[in-house]
């Protein structure tokens, strides 16, 4: 069952956890059953953990009637992209091996959630070395899209098992990372909210790094309220100079910057209408809304087909530490570090001047408005038939990235909020960006417009039964 | 003449110009006189200014004469290494070619001196886009090391032409940069004090890039205490966490560091003795020595046997802005820039990610310590001519940066002092190394260190004449 205790709110989740009325092994329980009844079938983790999470939330609860309080995130349902530490777990980081054993002492990002005491439900699929937009797997296979009954859809990527493990109830909240989208796309193509966080906001330690430079934690969960929830119970014990997210604007109060071009661009059928349809409802609500483009965006997006840093940042990575995996990469993970060979370090140095040029003017980009809205993805969820054909992939891949690369190539900080659905009956997500380290304006500004739209669950209902 | 009144301390030149007993115009007519007498001899400048300056030190001069003070450095003779942009000054960077016009447009670095109203005497020469140690350049030859009557012997570098003009009584002050050592092998090799700051201390915009990860602006005065002023009168526009110099501690309040390997090898006759003296009359004075190595000693030195980080930054640098350059490179840099195009992307990540770690945990190194003491170069001043035969350049270059570079790698700030001579009669630098950020507290310490062991000045006594 899908809206289960564990779609409530946030919120909800701590006051009953602490009046009572809910309790953390109620929530594990009903995560496990979901996983029994169609957990196996989203296939949105490599190592379920529901019986251990079960012993620890009875544990919790033992604590949590005797007035405990170990943090916000206090027996909540939480799923782990695998691709971070967590001790007693393995991590694979979506390759064919389990990493060496250093890869599962937890980092700051780890330890500011554990030292709350949630329930871990498991670790989630990701793409291998979180390289790719899409959320394939050659090794694990991709986890399904809920959202269509049929056809196997892709869920998005990297983060491909965090969205689906929202969706088919075995978690509250997700954890992914975003490089280049990791969170945005998949939460956009699975319809649940996604912040990434500015680089260099949370720490990164801990989590198998795809680049070194744009790597970002980030968090999924059924709304942006919820993402607000958590980011406050993390942020103190993350961020150097953290700040909570204040109470949600009045739209009345917002401007919105909305571009005319690049981000539009061969949308598949139904996303720009529901997009539109959605800042539509905004301003009649009292937003303003005027034209912002962002003249970095052409610089941006050529820098991201060439291959940015990534390749060779994770080639530096593999080469470095993991040197046997190299051989059995994922052949789509690949050719890419491959072709990082051929790439001169001082190729490598000009892009990185430039990002960091692109960084240092970011903030002045968005001076004007409040935030940016745009699609998250402009391509329904693709179906694994359709990635087969030669070149399939690269493209579906690019188009996959190319709205939310800007923001990691340029500094911002960002979500994704669902707001309808597309011609193929996919959710279909807005993209909301603000200037680098306002997150948790960001994130009261996603919530005015949630009050406003409705959230990811009133709009979408219920996925269909598998 | 080379002790005139350039060679005052700045404490005293301030003084004296708002005194009335010393004047902008006779600090910069003693200039010109000694740019007469010997500067031609010593080619410390590719551009001498000197009547522009002398110009200027007259309305200079007026304004004091009515209360004017723009600032601790009004009416200083000052000189320019040649890689930064002065405004009517044409910037070769030591290349062969004036470089475009938007490399006379200055950054902040020199818009905080010139705000100033100092004297600009003009810019010294540098090794070809400062990519050296020894002060060689094939366009335009060395500056003479004026402590040698006979011999042509090297000046260190890159910051060639920046010691010179002090020795030679031609500035003040010298501003140089630092990438691996390009302000304090230039320093202790001419006998004079300079200080390389904390990396991301003061901006570095329109310098023209060495290694955009590891060039650092710095300072060169006949004095510690020089520097200590010249540093208070810039830091508060530079940098974001300004700290003024401290009072210089007791000595007997202080504990040093001093390391037992790699800081000692191979130094040529005298130099190491000189040191030691100079150390062992700082604990006859009540400092506490304790032993310290530091333990990722090896693998700064290791990454720079392979080359560090600059000849990719410069490559990326030439090949973006001025690709018509390369072709004329000096022959000693061409070769560190071509073999750049053999090193792959992921390489320059990998050391990129080794000097990230060393700078993370480099200010835990140090914490027992208030500073660490070792020679500044280890070896004499070579001969140019010493320099011809196939290879010994390429050695001779190593062994100068060998004992500075370490402070690059690791993210410290330090300093050099002269402290005596060596057996070939040259001067011998004591390098101070501090903790990142800690600027302004070691030029406290090196003021403690000059007031017991007295001035260069006062230690050297006057160079020959020419």
């Amino acid at each position: 069952m899908t809206l289960s205790s564990l779609s409530l709110p946030l919120r909800e989740q701590y006051a009953g956890l602490r009046g009572g009325t809910l309790s953390a092994t109620a929530l594990a329980e009903a995560a496990i059953e979901a996983y029994k009844t169609r957990g196996r079938h989203d296939h949105a983790y490599l190592t379920w953990n529901g019986e251990a999470a079960l012993a620890f939330a009875r544990a919790t609860d033992a604590l949590l009637g005797q007035g405990g309080d170990a943090g916000a995130l206090m027996g909540i349902p939480v799923s782990i992209k695998d691709i971070y530490a967590v001790p007693g777990l393995p991590t694979y980081a979506g390759s064919s091996q389990r990493l060496p054993r250093r890869w599962e002492q937890p980092g700051p990002m780890m330890a500011a959630l554990l030292a709350q005491l949630p329930s871990i439900m498991g670790k989630t699929h990701t793409v291998e070395f979180a390289f790719g937009g899409l959320g394939t797997n050659a090794h694990w296979g991709a986890p399904r899209n809920p959202w269509d009954r049929l056809a196997h859809r892709t869920p998005g990527g990297s983060s491909s098992g965090a969205g689906v493990s929202l969706v088919g109830g075995t978690a509250s909240l997700a954890l992914g990372t975003d490089t280049a989208g990791s969170v945005r796309i998949p939460a956009s193509m699975t319809g649940v909210a996604g912040l990434k966080t500015t680089a260099g906001r949370w720490p990164k330690d801990q989590i198998v790094p795809l680049s070194s430079t744009l790597d970002t934690p980030g968090l999924l969960a059924h709304r942006v309220d919820d993402l607000a929830f958590a980011f406050d119970a993390l942020d103190d014990a993350l961020a150097r100079r953290s700040t909570r997210v204040p109470a949600p604007p009045s739209l009345a109060d917002l401007t919105f910057g909305i571009p005319e071009r690049y981000f539009w661009d061969d949308c598949s059928p139904g996303i720009a209408e529901a997009v539109q349809y959605a800042i539509g409802q905004l301003e009649a609500a009292g937003a303003r809304l005027v034209p912002l483009e962002l003249p970095d965006t052409d610089e941006a997006y050529a820098l991201f087909q060439q291959g940015g840093l990534a390749a060779a940042e994770l080639a530096a990575f593999l080469n470095t530490e993991l040197p046997d995996m190299i051989e059995t990469l994922d052949p789509n993970v690949a050719a890419r570090v491959r072709a990082a060979d051929d790439m001169p370090a001082w190729e490598y140095v000009r892009r990185r001047s430039v990002i960091d040029r692109l960084y240092a003017t970011a903030a002045t980009r968005l001076a004007d408005v409040d935030a940016m809205l745009t699609p998250t993805v402009t391509i329904t969820p693709p179906t694994l038939e359709s990635l087969k054909p030669e070149g399939a992939y690269s493209k579906a891949n690019m188009q996959a990235l190319r709205n939310t690369v800007i923001a990691n190539f340029t500094g911002l900080c960002g979500l994704t909020l669902p707001v309808g659905k597309d011609s193929a009956g996919m959710p279909v997500g807005l993209q909301v960006l603000a200037e680098p380290w306002q997150d948790a304006r960001l994130l009261a500004i996603g919530q005015a417009i949630e009050e406003q739209l409705g959230s990811g669950i009133e709009i979408l209902g219920e996925p269909p039964a598998p």
